[in-house]
Order: C-alpha cells, then sequence, then structure tokens
C-alpha cells in the first residue's frame, strides 16, 4: 500500500513570498522572519545525511558513531559508556529500528529520511464528521489515549517541508510526496524521561532518545491509521518530510529557543515530536508565546555548557552557519558540524542544551513559581536569571548512581 | 537471526510426576491441583485456532468476525459498532499486527501462534552480572520503563508450555521450540483502559485489547532485546509458546478467578500478560494470594452477566468442557466454544465478565475499603458479598457517551 505520487517539493520565489504573505500573521506572533529569498531545506544537507556522503564530514569516527548502534561495536570506556549503557539504549530504540529498516531494500528509511507507509489502506467510505472543532478536539484526546504528551494541530505550510528527501540505499535526492489535498498537520509532543535526561553526556542518556522515538513510531502509525479508517488521508511521520520544530511552534506547543529547540510550557526542550499530514477538515490551534523565548534573549546556559562550543551566544542571525542550516530565516542557528562531531566522539547523541536549559523542570513548587517568573515583565525575567545564577545549572546525574538506583 | 532449534513440546507421565512434585508447595499455595494425568495444551486446540481448521466451528460468522479486523468488512450496525468505533479498535491493533504479520508467509504468527522472533541478536559478550537479587530488581524496574505496569519472575515450567504451536500457513502442528537453558520467564502486566472496559461490549471495547496489545509488543521486544544485548537469550512472547495464566498467577501477580482471569490486587481483572523467556540467572518471586480466589468462591457476578452462559457456576472441577480446556487441571472451566460463538456473534471481543468483576476497581477509597473486606476473614468476605449485591454489577457505559466525552 503506497500513497499517491504528488509532489511538494522546491518552492519558487513566488510561491514563497505567497506564503509569506499567507502566514504573516502567525509568523510575526512566533518570532518567525522568513525572507523572500528564502530556499526549503534539502534534507541531502541534514547532518546525518551529510555523514553518509559527504567526504568533508565522513570519518572514522562518524562512522563507529553509527556501527555503536549494533551491540558488536559499541564502544566501552567507563561510566555511562559499559555495555550496559549501550544495551540499554540501544534497546530502546528497537522498535523505531523496525520501521525505519523494514524497507531499506526500496531505499525508504522509514520516519528518518521517508515518511512512513501506509499499513491499512484509506477506507474508501468517509465517516461523517462532526464540526471541525469538535473532531479536532477529539483527535487530541485520542492522540493522548495512545500515549501522545502534547498535541496541536496546524494548516499545512510547504515552507517547513523538505525539498528532497533522501534515498538511503544511493544516497541520493529523492522527490518528497504528499497527496495535493493536505490541509492539516497534528503534531504530538513525546516527553522524555527526566532521570535518564539528567544523565547527558552518555550513552545511558540516549535511552531516553530511543525511548521517545520508539513511542512516537508506535502513536504516529496508531492514529494516522485511525483517521485513514475514517476514510481520510494520514501520513505519519517523525524526522521525515517536514522539519518538525516549526510546526510544534505552529500548533501553539511551544516557543523557539536559543538551544535550537521548542521550549514547551509542559516541558521546556525535554520533549519530542512527531506528526500527522491529513486532508481532514480540522481546525488549527493559534501559537501561545509565554514568553519563553523573551527569556533566551537574556540567558546563555546552553551555549554556556555546550562543550564544543557549537550555540549561538549573541542574537538572532540570517548569517548561515554552513549547508546545515536553513537559508533565509532569521534564528539563534547552531554549528551543526560542530554539534555533530562531538556526538561522533562521544558515539552516542549528545544533550547537555536540554539538561542544563532552565526550563528542563520539574513539576516541584519552586520550579513553577521560577517559571512564572522568567515569563513575566521584564524586571520579573531579570530576577529570575539571577535566581538561575546563584543556583547553578543542572547537574549531570552520574549514569552509576542511575544503575545502582535501578538495581537495589 | 533465529533461535536455536531445541524442542520441549510434549511431557512424558514421568516428566509431569517429576514437575508436580518439583511444584508441589508453590501448587498449593496457588491452588493449582495438577494431576498424573495432566496433559500439556496444544496450541491447536486453542479456540483462534479451532475458528481456521475445526469444521464444527469454523462458520460464516467466525470468518466475518476475523474480517471485521480489517475496515473493509467491518460491519455498521449501531451504537459502539459504527465504523467510528471499528476504525478506533482497528488502529489500536495495528503495531501488534505488523509484528504478527511480518513473517506470515513462513507460517510463524508472532506473539500469537510463534515466538516473537530474535531482532537484535544474543551478544557474545556476557556482560558481568550483580547478585540475582539486584539483576531481578533491575529488570522489574526497567520492564516499568519500558511501560509495563506489573512485573514479576517465576522459574520455568514446562507444564504450561504447548505441546505444538501452529503453523499458520498450512495450519498443521509446529514443534514448540525454546532453547534448552531456559530457566526463568518474566512475566509482565499490560493494565487496560478502565472507561474503554467500561463499554463492553462494543467494537469500540476492543480497543482496550488492541491498545495493550500493541503495548506488550513494544514492551516485550525492547526489554527482551535488553537482556539479549548483555549476553543472554530472551524470547519476547505473547499469546504464544506457553500459558500466560499459571505463569503471571506464579510470578506472583494475582490469583485465578471464576472468569478465567488473573485476578490482581492492583487491576482486578482488567490486565493483559506478556513473557520473556531467559537464560539469565533471576531471582523468582513467591507467590502472593491475597483471599481473592475465596472471594470468587462465593460470588457469580461473571456468570451471572455472561450473555452466552459459558461461565461456571459451581465450583472447580477436573471435567473438560471440550477439547479446547485443558486436561487434568482441578480449576474453574469456561465453555470456551459458547465463549467464542458469542464473540463471533459481536463481530468483536467481549469482555463482560471483566467489567462486572467487583475487583475491576478504581483506586477510589469506597473501592480500596470494599478490597479490604473481600479479602478479609469469612464474615468480611460476606460482608463484601452483600454490599457488591447491593450496589448492583458495574453498569455499562454507554460508546455514545464516551464518543460525546472525547469529541466535546
Amino acid at each position: 500500500m503506497t500513497r499517491p505520487d504528488n509532489t511538494t517539493g522546491y518552492l519558487s520565489t513566488r510561491q514563497v513570498i505567497e506564503l509569506n504573505r499567507k502566514f504573516a500573521r502567525s509568523d510575526a506572533a512566533l518570532g518567525f522572519d522568513v525572507s523572500d529569498q528564502f530556499v526549503p531545506f534539502n534534507q541531502m544537507d541534514d547532518m546525518f545525511t551529510r555523514a553518509l556522503w559527504d567526504e568533508s564530514i565522513k570519518s572514522p569516527l562518524t562512522e563507529a558513531f553509527f556501527n555503536s548502534y549494533r551491540m558488536e561495536f559499541a564502544p566501552r570506556r567507563g561510566e555511562g559508556f559499559t555495555q550496559r549503557d549501550f544495551a540499554l539504549r540501544n534497546a530502546s530504540w528497537v522498535i523505531s529500528d523496525i520501521i525505519s529498516n523494514r524497507a531499506s531494500q526500496t531505499g525508504k528509511r522509514e520516519g528518518f529520511q521517508a515518511a512512513i507507509d501506509y499499513d491499512t489502506p484509506v477506507n474508501p467510505v468517509q465517516v461523517p464528521l462532526r464540526e471541525p472543532a469538535q473532531e479536532s478536539a477529539g483527535i487530541k484526546r485520542l492522540a493522548r489515549l495512545f500515549g501522545a504528551d502534547l498535541v496541536g494541530i496546524t494548516e499545512v505550510d510547504p515552507r517547513w517541508h523538505y525539498a528532497n528527501r533522501v534515498n538511503t540505499k544511493d544516497l541520493t535526492p529523492a522527490p518528497n510526496q504528499l497527496p495535493d489535498d493536505i490541509s492539516h498537520v497534528i503534531v504530538m509532543g513525546h516527553a522524555m524521561n527526566a532521570d535518564l535526561v539528567n544523565t547527558y553526556p552518555s550513552a545511558l542518556a540516549g535511552t531516553s532518545t530511543g525511548l521517545e522515538y520508539s513511542h512516537e513510531t508506535a502513536i504516529v502509525i496508531q492514529l494516522a491509521s485511525y483517521l485513514r479508517n475514517l476514510g481520510f488521508e494520514a501520513i505519519a511521520s517523525m524526522n521525515d518530510t517536514a522539519l518538525v520544530v516549526p510546526y510544534a511552534i505552529k500548533a501553539g506547543l511551544g516557543e523557539y529557543g536559543r538551544n535550537q529547540m521548542v521550549l514547551t510550557r509542559q516541558f521546556g526542550p525535554r520533549v519530542r515530536f512527531s506528526k500527522i499530514f491529513t486532508n481532514m477538515p480540522l481546525q488549527a490551534d493559534e501559537p501561545k508565546p509565554a514568553g519563553i523565548r523573551q527569556y533566551c534573549e537574556i540567558c546563555t546556559r546552553c551555549a554556556d555548557a555546550c562543550p564544543p562550543k557549537a550555540l549561538p551566544f549573541g542574537a538572532p542571525t540570517r548569517q548561515p552557519e554552513n549547508r546545515s542550516t536553513i537559508n533565509g530565516v532569521k534564528k539563534w542557528t547552531a554549528n551543526c558540524e560542530k554539534c555533530f562531531g562531538y556526538w561522533a566522539q562521544l558515539k552516542t547523541d549528545c544533550a547537555i542544551c536540554m539538561r542544563v536549559c532552565p526550563f528542563n523542570r520539574t513539576n516541584s513548587l519552586t520550579d513553577r513559581l521560577w517559571f512564572r517568573l522568567a515569563t513575566g515583565s521584564n524586571g520579573m525575567r531579570k530576577l529570575a536569571l539571577y535566581i538561575d545564577r546563584l543556583r547553578g545549572p543542572r547537574t549531570r546525574l552520574k549514569p552509576g548512581k542511575w544503575w545502582s538506583r535501578i538495581q537495589q
């Protein structure tokens, strides 16, 4: 079962100008500043793909990084990076791996370099729908029933779709296909385990990433299948097809942070996102900025803590760092080459910038009070910064300590 | 990647006698009464398999039951059985379906009529282990990290393994294989959604079943992969390979009820089970009977409520109802033919006996107090029965009402 082969793909300058106009109001509310020279991002240029074809990136270290996800190549070198740490991290990824590997012979890495194929067809009989507001409320509750922690809905916005996806068999650009009548995107957030995130950097910490990739795989597939069973197109998508960060922000789930992540009210940056493209008539959410971005303007916790110094200290800029940076959007931009270079050294993902972010909070009273200050008036924000400097960045939980709690 | 092909399979009378002796103490604690004429159950005789080959069971109704899991054949006939109800039920099953269908060409229906194949190999390097008690505590916490609601560990007991599994391609018996050195079984419980269970009987209610099959698929695969990454055999198993009810009871997760289900302290019968067979040296749990079974002796809520009158009203018996009943175990025994016949009529699973069971409780103070009474002295138990008769069986939540709550 495959989807119709209509192409979105590249946008002309004229189309970009039209989209910039169409979304001017929500762009402004979100702090998006997209120039008319904007060019959609080509997935060939993302760091994970470049590490496969770009000789300036590819190295024995990047090879070893990818290989470490198979136990026979997992390195072992001390606390947080032992066989047991890699064993748990790699096991947490397995459900995601089963889906992303099942069609590898066709060059489709589902959920990463291709959308997830239809496991069940679109029902030729469409169910009678209630009002878009009611259907949207229902879909959000069902997303939670399937296990999502956050859900928002937004209109389709082709600026954030990859100009090309990647054929992972021969590492060539492939058309990035969606049916023509897709109108809405359902964006889901999947909260990461707080204790595991506190062990970054470590292979153990990567378990928090693998767990949510496995969760989101199951959840997007089930919810998309429900929509198709009702008679509508529904393309389950993870990191493939489109950039999820702008979509999550448009859907009202959070704000863009200095650490390049979506900062949510509920979990700060400690959340991953998945999405479903559908032609079901739904009601789009309004962005709900809470003032988190303004706090990022005066805070540099993440940039301070980044070992390879990949994060920006200054104001948002339109200057691209390298070919892995999207063009024509004024934003805080990481140097992804430095960032991924550090991952390759570690042989696991790094998210120190997630751990130390003061919005990576618990639900404790003090953390809730601090959030109020940080998202309040200018004066309150400065007081929040002062308090955060006093208490210092969230310290790393030693992986050995995590294990001894588990095994006691 | 496949597992070694050693066979457990049939047991000789001598082996049965030895096992009955070995497990005499825990059998007695559990209320298991296994005769020396006991014969392990052949999976060819389970109702779902018989409905495929046994002409006395197979009918247009049973065909329509199986077909209803595909939308093109899903019937539509009123509240709880509309396209939307089947859409949600069928979507909830999809993750389980992906795994159980992926090797259908080989006659293996993974998770149902065959164990789940190894997605990752056994690491040739075994990790140094801590004491069995610590490893067991660790595995239980990791099972919860992966999403299990209950976990227990028990010794392998071949009496409960299927004499044969089923080749689903040609519907013939196939050897039921496990490596020779499997010593322990990790049993996990997966709580079903209470509101959905309250809508039994309905296609909508089947969503509570599908959700947990999809959850348990992901959870057993991940936890088993972790054990293999540590260098041990670990066979992920759902309904395949062995009867999970006696294993769950041996692992201390609950007691056997009149409704044929494991009644847990936490969720009563509202829970499904999965299991992992491993050769890792672990510490077996002790059964912890809480007095639930004694309450079943005086209560007939489930038998009263069963539309096809498939459940027993009397004391446990050794008399088999039909070839789908295990031989030589004194127990409450349902007439599975009547039970499944009703499912076929409904075109969905029925669990009215789960809904009305007084142990299917919430965590409210009154429900907790009632549980104390029901599992107390003889006098308290009778008072609990009296109270339960006064308040009547848990009434069905109308599917239409469930949907209007979701879509408001």
